[in-house]
């Protein structure tokens, strides 16, 4: 197979190279079977390459953004609640009228596979435009073995039939199923005995998670979870700090998790943990935003511990309705103040590491030929614009797979 | 001419239909020599109409967006400023530092007419693209007679060359130049004297607009400058109640303004005089999400008055750099509490009544056949979706301008 050279490009590479964005000027990036084969300044560029030239006429390359927290795959929506508020419905009265939560979970329940796989379809092709190459998408709303392998079987057929790369996560401890209303053990037992073997078993997810929260799952309970999926070699993340601090992510950061997502409430003794383990912090501006929630994670102690800060969009039919990675990038700039080259990185190599994935978030040889082309004129122009798409192209394994018109 | 005929399609026609949003169930709209002939049922369609027929296989049709009020048109950017202050950088380093509206103010003056039409052309693509059919641009960035002129001939240009109607607002009271440093009055009389003859003459606003604030100017100053534009007969519009509260909302409602914008301090006898004088309610709520604003317009007596509320992007370099309107429509529900169908009407009947333009804003038979194709499930959807766009279409004067693929 022949080289394919992109050339005359600004290459925000995100690799420790001393400068800002890892930016290389003027340079070239070379793609063979998939991989980045060579990246530099293009005037140091092996003649020996022969192939298609794409001349990006000095556009900004970033590597393809990877969305690292979604719950994309559900059934029905929940607009009609969204309009019921605003027209001056409280929560409780969504909660008499069955909305809420479980409203997705009967909805999830009654959707076909098929129907779950073209729903979320239409949603993660929105995302792929706004550059995003690689997502993991959540169980969560089945909540009994059938729905929930149902729902992982419709995020490997989603990693199928797009263009995308999926990544499917266990989340049976989303919330407590209605028929295990006053048998919260006999659900964790479920969890336990049944559904993780068959996960395990069918090789229909990567990692296990858990909503460790008053209104989800307790310390306890969630350690149980753990407990059982690290026996089956899972790799671990987790809910925590959304609304309360019951030190989930010092509960996360124990069990080596890769993530501990939300983190609003996140205390200083869990960030101890946290930075021993490695484990990343998940950051999801738009479910702060959506809830207009006003307590913000601790980016300063975040920042100065040097635990590594991923960015995503927590897309979900109630609390994160999000179909642009992008705009997230600007959210974790204004609203939590990340700067625009952290926030850049929350969607590049830091979700990566959030996902465990060696083999992309950065612009470097031998990774994946992932990347996206920007119609921008200051890498931090990604943070600065809300709204508005500049994406010029966006490459999946060196093949484009959109190109803006 | 022939016809063209959208049929199978949901009409949100956003008239007083006794409906919510207006709403045509299985309808079909007919349009004829760039305007809408016929509008309604799909079964009750005259057989008379031939020509090419758009089956819309049940998608959603609004008007065409208006973005009622925008500083599109600049020089430079203000990227750096932004990345700065996320570094660290305070308000006050970056104004030593030559920042601010003021940088822009250079930057405007620095670039040729053509410079400043094409780099805003491409923003104006983005609008497009997202639904905007009709956009308001202002100057006041050039805050001299030669600059100002050349920012509003660069508007009539847009207006020109792209498929947007493109309206035009001068705004000289944007700010005080600073060659008027120690002059405030000098430079109100070269607006009144010198600037609002010239735009006259040349016909290149319909309006004028001021910014009433402690950081821009003064009751007493709007008012000299409003009551000369009165005499030219130039609509009035003005920036208000933003950072405080200095009844500039009254003093507009006072010279019959179509609007006054911003509002977030604006008090109960100021709406009393808006609500008399028919006056338009701007809200911004990109600028408010974007300087971190906690002050919220009082959308509750502004809804019980009955004053219309127009939703717009505010798009500008420092405190707006929004390029989405259907954004917009999600910022003022999610943060301002508007219902979804106030949003809409927001960015489409009262946004038209803000400009003073009664030949869109609606779906109706005579009106011009702007529109926008969506694909969404519920009306409210628009407003529920964070992110993404469900363009299918946008219609100019009957002609698809862009065609999402």
């Amino acid at each position: 197979m022949s080289y394919k050279i992109w050339t005359d490009v600004n290459l925000l590479t995100m690799s420790d190279t001393g400068s800002a964005y890892g930016l290389i000027n003027e340079a070239a990036l070379v793609e063979k079977d998939g991989l980045i084969n060579w990246i530099g300044n293009k005037a140091d560029m092996p003649v020996h390459f022969n192939g298609e030239i794409i001349n990006c006429s000095g556009a900004y390359m970033t590597p393809g953004l990877i969305d690292c927290h979604t719950h994309l795959i559900y059934g029905g929506n929940r607009i009609n609640e969204f309009e019921k508020r605003l027209n001056g419905a409280t929560y409780e009265d969504i909660a008499n009228a069955g909305g809420g939560i479980l409203s997705t979970v009967r909805a999830t329940r009654a959707a076909t596979e098929d129907e779950l796989v073209s729903s979320s379809l239409k949603r993660l092709r929105q995302l792929e435009k706004d550059g995003v190459t690689t997502i993991e998408i959540k169980s969560g709303y089945g909540l009994d073995v059938e729905n929930e392998i149902k729902m992982l079987r419709a995020v490997k057929k989603l990693d199928k039939i797009s263009n995308v790369d999926v990544v499917a996560t266990f989340l049976g401890a989303h919330a407590l199923p209605p028929e295990y209303h006053d048998n919260r053990d006999g659900y964790i037992n479920l969890i336990i005995k049944d559904m993780l073997p068959k996960v395990a078993e069918e090789k229909l997810a990567t990692a296990v998670d858990g909503f460790l929260e008053n209104i989800g799952f307790s310390y306890s309970e969630m350690e149980r979870v753990f407990s059982a999926a690290k026996e089956y070699g899972f790799d671990l993340k987790l809910h925590a700090e959304q609304l309360s601090d019951l030190s989930g992510a010092g509960l996360a950061a124990h069990f080596n998790a890769l993530s501990a997502d939300h983190l609003e409430h996140l205390s200083e003794s869990s960030m101890d943990l946290m930075q021993k383990s490695g484990t990343v912090a998940v950051l999801l501006p738009g479910a702060y935003y959506t809830l207009r929630d006003t307590k913000l994670p601790p980016i300063g102690s975040l920042r100065k511990r040097n635990i590594p800060m991923a960015v995503a969009t927590d897309s979900n039919p109630g609390s994160s309705p999000v179909l642009s990675l992008k705009l997230m990038i600007n959210m974790a700039s204004t609203i939590f103040g990340l700067t625009p080259e952290e926030a850049l990185a929350g969607v590049t190599k830091n979700a990566a590491k959030a996902l465990g994935l060696s083999d992309r978030g950065l612009l470097k040889a031998g990774l994946r030929a992932d990347m996206v082309l920007w119609d921008i004129s200051h890498p931090a122009e990604l943070a600065y614009q809300v709204g508005g798409s500049p994406v010029l192209s966006v490459i999946k394994n060196g093949n484009v797979v959109y190109q803006n018109t």
